[in-house]
């Protein structure tokens, strides 16, 4: 336990310190959803949440449990050492994190005196005897245990010897790693490089030394890389740099620096080659925008704009990239160019069965209509089964078309104090298998009674559609300043229960109801198309 | 000339560089009113474009020297070494640097004798000849000639007796600067440090070296420092770090870094202080987002967040912060979440000018009911109006009321074919001003209408309403797993034309205009209260 191995740390903290971002609120579901894709990257451990203090994350760690089935990481649940003056085993929270059944349990503790006696207001000893209590109890029920030492670079500057001393009571009590907090983030390269050196030495072969950046100098990074080159063999960081304040470390960008730079092998099943995916995943998750000069996954970073670099790249793509950019999953992207398109339409043709080469005429006319598509508010990368109807409709010459609407109305209406009561209903008019069918639907809201009425007038010709279901629901207002007299688009997700199949689809307009209603139609009539039905008329 | 000073150049580029930023454009007249910024950031230089190759920056020039004027910075304009196989003065490119009359030119020019070969297509001999020619021919018409080496440090490593002879040429033609570029942004900071350490000692006392860093691997802060570390005394960047890929060094922060870690002056009349609100107003111009985890000018930069650091900032700020926030013009912020404890209650109390010291009943239930909302979906570290509403219903013992609504409707329909006729309506009953109100309001969606609605019923008792204005709604879906059934959060932000400010409301709901309803009902109290209105009834 306290013998230093050759092992290296990937820690994720997304779920929890990254969660303190301002305007990020993460459900219980958010989280179970975001864990399998930081399973997937391939890091070692996730930080799930704070079991005992905050009550959805004590949630997290009982349906976890249950639900999640992770293939590399283990679970870690994030707490803090005993409060003063009290038994381990008599702290509600320190029980708490024992009743989360995390295999991993990671304890926040003060390594800063000046925070031991003016935030934490007792003695410096008695804060070593928290740690040691704490971590010995925790050891003693089977947990590995991380010391997170908070503030450790500014307490070691102020009393190097108490500082040290926090780390050391834990690796005694069995703590496996301590990672070193620059907690304020305000820590610059140089500084962290001979800070962790010397406590490297200073500890001789005892437990493994950890960082945990943020990035308020914005070198965060480059903290971290400094850290390792000091000694570190334990990281800690975000997807996509989430955090408070600037954010924590930006996981993937250490990660794929410690890598692809300097030759090392840390996530499990080459996880990097998905970085640009699940980073994007997750940011529709979190619905954050994601930051499109976001260093290795973002939009923006293998874009090239400049003519110069252009001209060069035709001749070299190594002449103006760092990196192959399919090493993490991402792609090179020339802006304005007309080719690209028409080459990924091509190709996105003979996934879906459509073959496309040497139909040119098809090939400009989609490509043009998609540009066309998402500068009025589209997005296709994400609703692949709208691009398919796009593409049918081209090559076919016509949108497939499996009923003809003729209108639809919904009503919301709302009575103080009634809050309960289904306030939505919506009414359709449309002719499928040949009838003029009017329905009416009820919904404890717009889209919600729309989607109801839209089934009611189609079941009795396609009575296929009992099997759809709508999993997932997303709005966004593009182009925010106009208030709501922005577009907003909508994106749905729904599943076949026969099949077992899921697709998704986009609609755009001026307001939600209309974007929905475009979405819910292609639902149904891609859903329809994949089912091998026929238009009946 | 070739003598080294003690004197530090601040470079900023994000006129010419920057301008290379995805979905950035900048027009003649933007950048005619960021020089002035930047002038009163305190730079030396101002990068503004390559006159002779971009005809709007032949045009900045021109007028930049007829209508700017500048107290500290020196206008600087970009161009390329001569082409090969002709004479400097007989290259237009060149005459054009010269007739844009700017006092300084930056020259880019090959270091790595790979792109000389591959992509300039001409010998590592010429390819000198054109630096020593154009700088000679810039320094004899009295121009400070600034030299950029283009994939300096990829070229050095391949060829460092190469790249060293380009940099060494300029100099001896009378180039006061040798920028080093790291142009593919690849770098990591141990490496530049010790490539600038190496050309610094090989190049005697002869010149001064600059950096030019991309953030293509998250370290171009670090680099930049590094750099500094290792003998460079020029740095290169731009504000707010845009630039094309993942952008440029962000000068603000490597000044930050440098002027409040390392003791230097650099800006001049302590322009740091300014940093927050120039970087802002940048950020208007170019229309582009400012991303809030931006390190020391970002919205979220001081925010805190988290229930364990509000309790120590409670007792001394510098707990929980790198640097005092005036140093750089921002503001600290706490943020009310469920993470939140009655610590961060009491400070954003205080803040709001509510004081709740002793007052432990009223924190008891603010916190709880924090907890109980964040649980449900609202947020309020993104809705500061809502939380002070929130607060005073405690702290009052009953909620502030304009106005009692008795119910409310809305219809939205469409005609297929007719999409663009204003397709929603709502009607509004309420009591305001001891007058019972039925008003009705159309829009071009739910919401739209709604808020229509709302305005036209109060405006009567309440006129100070028409100064307000929706100027954001954002919508999120909650738990999206349940598909239409989700809960529906919506975040609007209105604006006092009067008094210029701005606020943001929350509201929560089975659907988006529920939500919607209660964001907007709270925009009005909170606008209404701030204005100063008293309840007229």
């Amino acid at each position: 336990m306290t013998s230093q191995s050759t092992a290296f740390d990937v820690y994720d903290t997304t779920l929890r310190d990254g969660a303190q971002q301002e305007g990020m609120n993460l459900s219980v579901a958010d989280k179970l959803a975001i864990a399998p894709l930081l399973d997937e990257l391939g890091v070692g451990f996730i930080e799930g949440g704070w079991p005992g203090a905050i009550p959805k994350d004590t949630e997290f760690f009982a349906r976890a449990a249950k639900e999640l089935t992770l293939r590399h990481a283990q679970l870690a649940a994030f707490g803090a050492t005993r409060k003063p003056g009290v038994r381990a085993g008599d702290d509600p929270q320190v029980r708490a994190l024992l009743d989360s059944e995390a295999p991993v349990v990671t304890l926040v503790a003060k390594s800063d005196i000046r925070h031991v006696e003016r935030a934490l207001r007792t003695t410096g000893e008695e804060n070593l005897a928290m740690i040691a209590d704490t971590v010995a109890l925790l050891v003693g029920e089977g947990r590995r245990v991380v010391l997170d030492a908070e503030h450790f670079f500014d307490g070691y500057r102020f009393d190097p010897t108490y500082a040290l001393s926090a780390v050391r009571t834990a690796f005694e009590a069995g703590a496996e790693v301590a990672a070193l907090c620059d907690t304020n983030g305000g820590m610059l390269p140089d500084g962290v490089l001979e800070t962790v050196a010397v406590v490297r030495a200073a500890l001789g072969p005892q437990g493994r030394l950890g960082m945990h950046a943020h990035n308020d100098s914005g070198c965060a990074v480059a903290n971290s890389l400094a850290a390792v080159a000091g000694g570190a063999d334990h990281v800690q960081g975000t997807v996509n740099g989430y955090g408070e304040r600037t954010g924590n470390a930006d996981l993937i960008a250490v990660v794929a620096n410690l890598e692809l730079k300097q030759g090392r092998a840390l996530l499990a099943d080459d996880g990097l080659r998905d970085a640009t995916r699940i980073a994007h995943a997750i940011s529709e998750i979190t619905n954050i925008s994601p930051f499109a000069r976001q260093p290795y996954i973002g939009a923006s970073a293998f874009a090239h704009k400049a003519g110069l670099h252009a001209s060069a790249i035709k001749v070299d793509p190594d002449l103006y990239q760092h990196i192959d950019p399919t090493q993490v999953g991402n792609d090179m992207r020339m802006l304005i160019s007309d080719m690209a398109g028409r080459a990924s339409i091509e190709l996105k043709g003979r996934e879906l069965g459509i073959e496309l080469e040497g139909r040119s005429d098809v090939l400009s006319r989609v490509t043009n209509r998609v540009k066309q598509s998402e500068a009025e508010g589209y997005t296709f990368d994400a609703a692949d089964a709208s691009f398919e109807l796009l593409l049918r409709e081209e090559v076919d010459g016509s949108r497939l078309a499996y009923f003809d609407v003729e209108s639809w109305r919904v009503i919301v209406e709302t009575l103080p104090g009634r809050p309960d009561e289904a306030n939505a209903e919506a009414t359709v008019k449309l002719t499928a298998g040949g009838r003029r069918v009017v329905a009416t639907g009820e919904g404890n809201g717009p889209v919600n009674a729309l989607d109801h009425a839209l089934r009611l007038a189609l079941v009795g010709s396609y009575p296929e559609i009992e099997r759809f279901e709508l999993i997932d629901f997303k709005v966004r207002i593009m182009d925010a300043m106009h208030g709501t007299d922005a577009v907003t688009r909508v994106l749905v997700e729904t599943m076949d229960n026969g099949a077992e199949t899921t697709w998704r689809t986009v609609g755009v307009g001026p307001n939600v109801i209309e974007a929905s209603w475009e979405a819910l139609v292609d639902s149904v009539v891609y859903g329809l198309l994949k089912a091998g039905v026929e238009r009946r008329s």
